[in-house]
């Protein structure tokens, strides 16, 4: 558990608030404070330890040995958002990586995840990457899944306790009750790398993020490492909202693309410096292009419900989620065994600063 | 003159500071606080009023209608840094757009500017840009200007007033002492947005920066707008230093570039999008193999000073002027008439970050 004074001082600096889903009142760290990750929930009988932040790394022949000491386990990274999932009072739930229960994951997961699972270990927490065209949250997604949404299982934890099980045991877990997963490409030696890098060639080709390893040792250390091809749609799909995100998050992936080349002495051909003017102008030429038809940039979100109720709880949440985004609801209606929730995400600054400037506005930057 | 109490105030605010040049005391306003802006310097008998901020326009068609109600001078925008320059008991001193004086160009001033000018209007403070190549400030200069620096006046100020004498009036006064200036296009009316496209189109194909908008009226409006040539170059000339800009340096200049191709209707061609992929890329390849080779990544300046003590006066000012980047002389020798100063900018946040990723560091983000 976590030690009362600590909850306390964060409640004083804002660090953690009450959150209520249906008849459940929770704690959640909005921020990290002190070694408690942001995600952290507090329930009555038990707390989930936040997910913590992962390293990366940006080049994998100085990378691999620098950051491990012991061979790795790598497994693919999903392109989704993370969830964390647990059963109480006889209930799944599961959360958001910043410590919401989220109420359209919640809905769904009984689909994806056996119920003998929690029955029989009500003390673990699932980790997993919830992703698909239909999630309300991320606009990319892996290549491989058709529609709706997937759940990729990664991490098994313990209620109350911060870590994992071992990479074995949560292999056994997984295989018993037949749990969806990430890809696991195996364990690699460190003298490996030409074979780590054959094989992120290869997910790169196929569109797919990237990799996480993990140490095969006590300490369990982990790191990631991106593909070029995850960093240069990053930008393409985000250039839409670009006013919208920190405006480091290009910088960022500009600095990866950048040093993934650098090391893999890519030809330094024109059609990727094309590609990436082509990712940043063509969501900005949409944003103008939607202000002047539409007035407002915006992007539908399409999910699938299987109650009602929780459809209208998601929609009540993500409105208050954040001040840059305006929620609209487009529909809410039946369609076969789901209800099917549109929605737009309205992005105010991009309009609003494209509203402006379309018109002959000026700014002073 | 500006009222005591409000210096006090600023003082308490820590938004003015007590700054010396030889033997020169006076006070620097170091952030806009209130009507008065940065840069603004209050000497014993008499202020400099700070350069004021000029809204900047990213399409012309609606721009020049919203912004102003009278026909527009228009002027070149010339790529280099602010100065104002007046005088002060006899000799001529120049300020920086922060507020500083500047040892490099109050040493270089009298070579560009009449000093009959100052003797008979001592009262007056000329607004000018200085570019070239050897400008120890801003890595950009135009293409016309082939060594060493240059001085372009395109305002003229009364000490201790905010505003402008009016245009006509500088006109003269130019005209009258031969003083070195901008290039002016002359007068439009609004109904001529085809004509000023077509000059910025020209501007642009000669690679120069852009130009200002000077309202015909008594409230002497200004507006900016800058090529696309210049907002690329901008991208590609401080790459190289990604990580010491602002990251919505580059954000900026992407809207820019997105709204004068979609005003503009220019082909989307790949030739575009590469440069700007290229602009982005080339920088951080560069700095990578800075890094990789001597272990720091920094940009060489080179300036000329009639006068040693002015260039010793200025590197030390240099040296306290920002804690991301560092200072490092490489040579002061006379050549000529001049003493020839060499020193290098080592880029500090570029070269942690990057010297970590290449050894193989990790990081959270």
């Amino acid at each position: 558990m976590i030690d009362a004074q600590i909850v306390k001082e964060a409640l004083k600096k804002n660090k953690v608030r009450t959150e209520v889903f249906k008849d459940i009142e929770y704690l959640r760290f909005t921020d990290d404070y002190k070694d408690i990750p942001r995600g952290t929930a507090i329930f009555k009988d038990f707390v989930v330890w936040g997910y913590p932040h992962i390293g990366r790394i940006f080049q994998l022949t100085t990378g691999l040995p620098e950051q491990f000491n012991a061979p790795v386990w790598v497994e693919e990274k999903v392109d989704g958002y993370n969830t964390r999932i647990f059963s109480y009072k006889g209930e799944i739930y599961t959360l958001t990586r910043g410590g919401y229960i989220c109420p359209f994951t919640t809905d769904r997961v009984r689909e994806f995840i056996s119920e003998k699972f929690f029955e029989e270990n009500p003390h673990l927490v699932l980790c997993a990457e919830v992703a698909g065209p239909e999630n309300p949250y991320v606009e990319e997604f892996p290549p491989y899944i058709q529609e709706d949404i997937a759940f990729f299982v990664f991490d098994i934890m313990k209620k109350g306790e911060q870590g994992f099980l071992p990479y074995r045991e949560k292999l056994r877990i997984i295989d018993k009750y037949g749990l969806p997963h990430v890809e696991m490409f195996g364990r690699f030696e460190l003298t490996q790398i030409e074979e780590i890098k054959r094989l992120l060639k290869k997910l790169n080709q196929e569109k797919r993020e990237g990799v996480v390893f993990k140490e095969d040792a006590e300490r369990d250390k982990r790191v990631k490492y991106i593909t070029s091809y995850a960093n240069i749609n990053d930008i393409k799909v985000t250039s839409l909202n670009m006013l919208g995100l920190p405006a480091d998050y290009y910088t960022n992936r500009l600095l990866r693309l950048a040093l993934f080349i650098e090391e893999e002495q890519v030809e330094k051909n024109e059609s990727l410096y094309k590609e990436i003017g082509e990712a940043f102008l063509e969501g900005i030429f949409k944003a103008c292009q939607m202000v002047r038809s539409e007035g407002k940039v915006y992007r539908t979100f399409r999910c699938r419900f299987n109650k009602k109720e929780n459809a209208l709880l998601f929609l009540e949440q993500m409105k208050h989620a954040s001040a840059h985004i305006q929620i609209a609801e487009r529909s809410l209606e039946k369609k076969g065994r789901y209800y099917l929730l549109e929605f737009d995400k309205v992005f105010l600054n991009m309009t609003g600063l494209l509203g402006h400037l379309l018109k002959g506005g000026s700014v002073i930057d």
